[in-house]
């Protein structure tokens, strides 16, 4: 026996359903719900992607029995596929006959039926297996996969590599009180709170580099917008004349990002009523003006940092002056940025470091990073540390970086707020916060 | 101020750099190395891909001198580009002027002028970011984001939804003794060895699904194919026949992923002579059938697993067969496989699992799995697990799981059989093993 890999099976989508409007078809799926109406009876099948409605006739689908079949059943279908312009994507199939391939052992906790899941969300969690089946639910995911999938092509396309950089690390790490610890062969190590140091070593062999990968993060925050395990959208690149590259950079990945969303996900789009913006120009703001702006307004009430009430207040303002949902804020304090950010040269109160805001919301943090050996070492003893405990990191220093920059995009909270979710829970498929190990 | 994404820069190719052959062009990059040879120099720079060979003539450049350049420095350089087939990639660049960018503090402890980095494997490790500035040390990293890129874009196509699981897991992991523990806000908790039953619960809703995510295994092996993190290429497909249906898939995605390669990596794989194979059809052989030839030839000697010695025999055999650089071997007993795998309906001491070899290595294991809630309720009962523990991933069975299965790709594996090195480590940025946590 052997296997050539040119027998692949795949689902009709309810384009190509209705291309074979006329003829015999098989659809694959999960009975989603079944609607009796006088002799005739509507089996609605859920496909990976699609619902596709197929009406039951006992005298067309002699051999198979409408009584054997439950929600939940997984079933393969054969009909004929014609035209229907009242059913969900103008297509439906008559059914010939049906196999059922598999039975659920109880029915689902939550109602798929309803065109909204009504359940609160922590109903949504605890039972994250029947609520992520409901259509609009499940549609979020493929927008969050979209999203991946277009900050991935447009980097390769220009000329960024993929890595994937440790989780498991050691003294090297970013350091902080919020990591999660563990033991690895008797060796105290934590889990990395952003692929950053390693990203920065990697510019000095690959110059442009991207990671999509896990993020830990064991702050004790409990809130809408916070994961303590999410998907970091990362990028550095090297050769940079300032951190304006990066935002450029950055505007036009979300820029592609946005148009894989459109060009991919058109039904989820639609079933979510999801408003994909279109990025022109992003306006860019200096910290320091921002909480001018804010104080005005009766906001930037920490010196240091945008709350998350300054955030929206920021959105506000900007989306009122007709500049669209994202806001570039730069030029942070110095006091409260990590030791690897570069000062402002003409201010070394300030970093050449920035935040995105998109729709009220921290999406991004990014900046440029000190190249300079010599310049490292002496912010880390400005701050008390050990350089011997970063002495890989370092050896990138120390045996030549370029002048560069990067950034990390939070995964869940882009996907949030493009979707329009209240919460970021909703944004991950099994979230990790301070009381959910499960599922 | 503001950003509009539209001044985005990048590094010519050799191929640009051949077109604007004539003109003045600018490059950025690393220098790499320096020959004086008579009233010219030449100075070969490294950009993020290539080396890029650039001629010094004091004459020709007369705002920089030569003296100002080291080994190790980033510089941008303006100079003519023109055709010379005796330069790397046919091109050089005679120099106007150069502008330092960025200086190393010390020499590298590698030379990197050689044209294979002349360094036992602890040495590279032990210098990382120094070696990895190797143009063939890096090289094998750009083929294994080809191959990852081949991987997900096949899938893509091919109505696979990506997943994000999460790595911190509770109760319900696989379990086994091969873990990583931690603690997680105060409760027990552990890194996933897999996405195993994520993605598993993923197929409720998506059907066919995949991840490229790490794997954590806290095995003592201490071997030259063992990583304790690992990259894990994981698919899982919805509304099988048979288990054949997902070795068709493998097969396919392979034969993408291989293209990938070959088409985004030509410089790389002439750099390191890579053989890409070109796969047809993959033979497949039962497990007690391999046994049965191994014994014939000295091995299998382990009557429920392979040894790694069976894997490279049987790999040659079947190479010497003419039958290529991959193997199937299925239906392992079940005695040696997860409570998840589906046992054969036909011999239940058999499993519908099988386990992909390549060039004398398993790459993948994949199967079948149990769909059918009672049926992995009582599998469970006969090995004395208990239900409870796996409430979540029950709950996709009880409310409907249909016919489904998939598999795992080490992408190490996979990359360092690809591109012939002896050691895993080699095949990992920043390979975790029993002795490294660093760098």
């Amino acid at each position: 026996m052997e296997i050539r890999g040119d027998e692949l099976r795949h689902t009709l989508s309810p384009e190509e359903l209705r291309e074979a409007a006329g003829q015999e078809v098989t659809v694959q799926g999960c009975v989603h719900n079944i609607r009796a109406l006088g002799g005739v009876a509507f089996v609605v099948l859920r496909t990976g992607r699609y619902l596709v409605q197929c009406v039951y006739d006992k005298a067309e689908c002699p051999g198979a029995g409408l009584d054997t079949l439950d929600a939940g059943c997984y079933v393969r279908v054969t009909g004929l596929a014609r035209v229907e312009e009242r059913a969900e994507n103008g297509v439906e199939v008559l059914l010939h006959d049906f196999a059922v391939l598999s039975r659920p052992a109880a029915p689902l906790p939550l109602n798929l039926a309803d065109p909204a899941l009504k359940a609160a969300l922590g109903t949504k969690l605890a039972y994250r297996t029947a609520a992520l089946r409901h259509p609009r639910e499940r549609a979020v995911f493929r927008i969050q996969a979209a999203l991946a999938r277009g900050f991935r092509e447009f980097l390769t396309e220009q000329g960024f590599v993929e890595i994937h950089t440790p989780k498991i690390t050691g003294a090297g790490a970013e350091g902080g009180a919020d990591v999660f610890e563990l033991s690895y062969f008797d060796m105290p190590a934590t889990l990395a709170q952003s692929p950053q140091l390693y990203k920065q070593m990697c510019v000095a062999f690959f110059d442009r580099v991207f990671e999509v990968g896990a993020v830990y993060r064991a702050e004790l925050h409990n809130t809408s917008r916070h994961l303590n395990e999410y998907t970091g959208l990362d990028l550095e690149m090297g050769g940079i004349a300032d951190m304006r590259e990066i935002m450029e950079m950055e505007t036009a990945a979300l820029r592609a990002m946005m148009r894989c969303v459109r060009e991919t996900c058109a039904p989820e789009v639609a079933l979510l009523n999801v408003e994909v913006p279109e990025i022109g120009a992003i306006p860019c703001v200096r910290f320091a003006d921002a909480l001018e702006l804010l104080r005005a307004r009766g906001g930037g009430k920490n010196r240091n940092d945008l709350t998350p009430d300054d955030e929206v207040m920021l959105c506000d303002y900007y989306r009122e002056c007709g500049e669209g949902d994202f806001v570039f804020v730069t030029h942070f304090p110095t006091a409260k940025r990590p030791f690897y950010v570069m000062e402002d040269p003409e201010n070394p109160k300030e970093t050449l470091s920035f935040d995105l805001l998109f729709r009220g919301l921290e999406v991004t943090t990014g900046g440029q990073r000190i190249h300079d050996y010599d310049a490292q070492i002496a912010k880390m003893a400005a701050r008390n540390m050990d350089p011997a405990r970063f002495a890989h990191y370092l050896s990138a220093h120390k045996g030549g970086l370029p002048p560069h920059g990067g950034l990390g995009i939070g995964l869940e909270r882009l996907t949030m707020k493009l979707c329009g979710l209240s919460n970021i829970r909703e944004a991950s498929l099994f979230p990790r916060d301070i009381t959910h190990l499960e599922p």
